[in-house]
């Protein structure tokens, strides 16, 4: 039996799942949580845009997870460590960590490891809201195709933003900084021994999606560029990366010293690491017209356009990357910034729910007819990255009477979260992207029946459902195994592989036609808060948003 | 020793109070919940508009609360029931009841009792909210001068809308109706055993502030009006009245029926009944240019100017009535639909918290600064009545992270009720009344520290509390000492009598300039989302609102 193994960083915990390649059946899997912080995460309670993570914690979950898998794998018929084809890896980002000259995190010194600046600059970290803004205002005079696929915005959550603030406010920090590794570079990089951080071999996905790289403009943000922010950012240029590749190349073999951890043998080859919902997207099974979307905490969207068609840019969307996620086709991804982390926030941070409580409002919020509570929310709890992409904006919530419930408050912010989705999806074909399914994606697309149905009666499209509950570590696995090819007992091409190692939920959703047209109603309002309050248009009269939420509660309790 | 009793109806519960006239001590005082409903309001679960109440306990807690008063005052030395002068009553408003032509409510047959039209219409009830704008409408087109003295606007919760409204949903009950009569002129026709709806003494305070009554126009609108909004309506009109009084009038002398239930000699003079915050406001020691508000579920505030001067009609102000508070002077009132109903919402109905969760809250949110949560909120959970005059309505929240704790959406809906609170003081001021002083009366004022504190700050302008916790019940037996006179050892004027009987509490809040001066950065945005959301002017940009209140958040953490 020829097997791959899929290693997937998300934001609290990282998995490692092993895989049969020719049916894609899991053999071994096992989660490891990041024990520092609050929920692996590390906080400011001064500052709600900062978000760390150890990377200490990172390398003891690799080993763990890994090794809880195996053992596992180990009791199947057929499995032998020797079977193992290929490791992927898949990690949040953009998620970069500072490394030294010998690619060790300067968090693992104990010089910086309490310094919260030399820690992984986690996805959600918005600190460096105001850097973003001067690189959107530098490169829309300087440098617009920069910019251009990636919707006009340069995001606060991304590489060159956070890299910045670091030298601005600590520069101490980026001074002992020999190089910035994206997470999902940095993990493969370890595997495979690099000891050297120029000769990482970086993604792609990273590298087009979150670093401004391009074969368009020969690589990186050029130095005269880089220079007009900070002339150590033209510096640091010369220590990061000249070429970025997709899932064709390989990011090196397993080194002995990984090996003899991990029991397996040394010189499995190691596939480029990507972020965890391009992969996810693989193990969805996407392709051409189907939409996928990864349901966490924040949500992601990636769709794929055979890089042979043009393709136009999208304003307010995260990036059209060619090879980003399959290699061939241009990867657009789309987010919103928090879905799951709202409904965390509002049932175990305000309502101070446990598992049973969040179960009851599902239940209870299930119970009612879209439009009966009168409520509408705005889903910017952590900002709006797609298709505002501003890390400022802030939640909203409208509509509430003296009988509201917690309830009535949780169904608004999960349709809140699914107007965000259809405001993406709508942004995409209308620049000609077609979207003729979705796939979703993830512990909440699987578990929450509420939600799914809201999503697709909000949508108006039939929705489907992953079939894998680790698609991203399975996309991770999917990966290795074409990397592999069909010599080694892997496959060929990526359709090839998708056929026979990923499949779909036999649950799926699809739209009520009553449901949709009072969904279509909401979000015709949702869209003018929206606008006024995202800033996009001038001055928008909100005068009858009130009044129309109560007739339609009317309409519909009628 | 003389004595006089103040009778007050609040929302929940009735209130009894014995007090020594020469000094305002009291002497026995009782407290008794309406049984029915949910705490007291009967309630339709697909109409949150609907809050009506049940007249039996009316009657049940008139005999209960003033027999436990006055047997409390039984204890204290020199107290005699033959000493007791007067006996005045106020209730809240406007709260119209059906009643037949012997007087009894229709409620008490058994063939209407469980019929919600038969109910009191409690102040609160909003169902009427259609008659309201078709009143306000046709007022402004045929008799512009009714609704000038109440802010053009004529309420949903007012007399005649909520007529208009049984009419129109209930005409069974509307036809089995003799005479309808608000609640405040309601008990003092029972104490004074009225058999016969044409005998009962009708105050000026409602009929000014709610039924449209004005000598100007020869008392209640005229038929040819009503007729344009009912014939029926028309019709009613001579079963209504033609002549409304201030406190300067009797309603009338205890009843031997009434005398026996309560233990009293028969014959003492009951006073003309107003609403509570009225007599409240002569309780807590109004005078011109000192604004008392009561701070309950709702919010009441009342001033008075001199019948002598000059008024100008004031936009969005619930009404100018003369005689409706003190003889002499016009009663001016305003206030807010709910206050301390929000913080029940918010603290009882969705955090689920009991008193000890409503302390904690309290003191997390004292921990924090202005500003700081970056939050902000409308106060409309049950409408706005002053300044906007709109009971449709409803609450906003914005300006929420993943970390808001529900400890600062408590203080932002503190806040909130503060800047409406500040709305109503800034446009009276505006049309010339002057407001130098504000005295808060009401449980709420008298506990909660940190409201009151956030008051001051964002009203700018020192606040003391009433020195009674019962100003109403008080209020309501000072107008029955002034009404008894010198001779039957009361008073002969209210000012005389309001410096014996009323003082002020020792505790007041001055304002801190830091805080005033965040709290007038946060008003400023306040009145932005109140103009664009209260549809008052067209539309108003909001693009900032999110930005401006994070930077507002960051400079007082700084």
């Amino acid at each position: 039996m020829f097997s791959a193994l899929g290693v997937d960083y998300g934001t609290n915990s990282v998995r490692a799942l092993v895989v049969d390649c020719a049916t894609g059946a899991e053999l071994g899997s096992a989660v490891v949580d990041y024990p520092s912080g609050t929920q692996g995460i590390l906080l400011d309670k001064n500052d709600h845009h900062l978000a760390r993570q150890s990377p200490s914690d990172y390398l003891h979950g690799l080993e763990r997870a890994i090794r809880a898998a195996l053992a596992q794998a180990a009791g199947k018929p057929g499995f032998s460590p020797s079977g193992l084809i290929g490791i992927g890896v898949d990690t949040t980002g953009s998620s970069p960590l500072p490394v030294d000259a010998s690619n060790v995190p300067l968090a693992l010194d104990p010089k910086w490891s309490r310094n919260l600046a030399a820690q992984c600059w986690l996805w959600k970290d918005h600190t460096s809201y105001q850097e973003a803004a001067e690189i959107t205002k530098l490169a829309a005079k300087h440098r617009p195709e920069y910019i251009a696929k990636c919707g006009n915005t340069y995001s606060s959550e991304w590489f060159w933003s956070k890299i910045w603030r670091c030298l601005k406010v600590a520069p101490d920090v980026f001074d002992a900084t020999f190089s910035w590794v994206e997470l999902c570079d940095y993990i493969p990089s370890v595997l495979a021994g690099v000891t050297d951080p120029s000769q990482i071999k970086r993604g792609i996905c990273a590298a087009g999606h979150k670093a401004l790289f391009s074969d368009e403009w020969g690589g990186l943000p050029d130095r005269e560029f880089l220079e007009l922010l900070d002339p150590l950012l033209a510096a640091l240029r010369d220590r990061l990366y000249d070429e970025a590749h997709d899932a064709t190349v390989s990011a090196g073999s397993l080194c002995e010293a990984w090996a003899k951890k991990l029991g397996l043998p040394a010189g499995i080859p190691i596939a480029i690491g990507a972020f965890d919902v391009h992969f996810g997207a693989i193990g969805s099974g996407v392709k051409e017209g189907v939409l996928v979307k990864a349901i966490g905490t924040s949500t992601c969207d990636c769709a794929v356009v055979n890089a042979g068609k043009k393709i136009a840019d999208i304003p307010g969307i995260c990036g059209i990357v060619k090879g980003a996620i399959l290699p061939g086709f241009y990867g657009i991804e789309a987010g919103q910034s928090a879905v799951g982390d709202i409904f965390k926030w509002w049932v175990e941070g305000v309502c101070e729910g446990n598992a049973a409580a969040h179960r009851k409002l599902e239940e209870d919020a299930a119970a009612a007819k879209p439009g009966q509570s009168g409520l509408l929310a705005l889903d910017w709890n952590n900002g709006n990255r797609t298709i505002l992409v501003d890390p400022l904006l802030t939640g909203l919530l409208v509509g509430q009477t003296l009988y509201t419930t917690r309830a009535e408050i949780y169904r608004a912010l999960i349709e809140a979260t699914a107007f965000g989705a259809r405001a993406i999806i709508e942004r995409i074909e209308q620049y000609g992207v077609p979207v003729t399914g979705v796939v979703c994606c993830g512990g909440i697309a699987e578990k929450n029946k509420l939600l799914m149905q809201i999503y697709a009666d909000v949508i108006g499209s039939r929705i489907e459902i992953a079939g894998s509950s680790q698609a991203c570590a399975l996309g991770s696995a999917v990966v290795a195994t074409v990397l592999a090819g069909s010599k080694k007992g892997g496959y060929d091409t990526f359709p090839e592989a998708q056929a026979r190692m990923t499949k779909l939920n036999p649950v799926s959703y699809t739209p009520d036609p009553v449901r949709k047209k009072t969904y279509d109603e909401l979000y015709r309002i949702y869209r003018q808060l929206h606008d006024a309050f995202g800033g996009q248009t001038g001055a928008v009269p909100l005068g009858s948003v009130m009044k129309d939420l109560i007739q339609l509660k009317q309409k519909v309790s009628a």
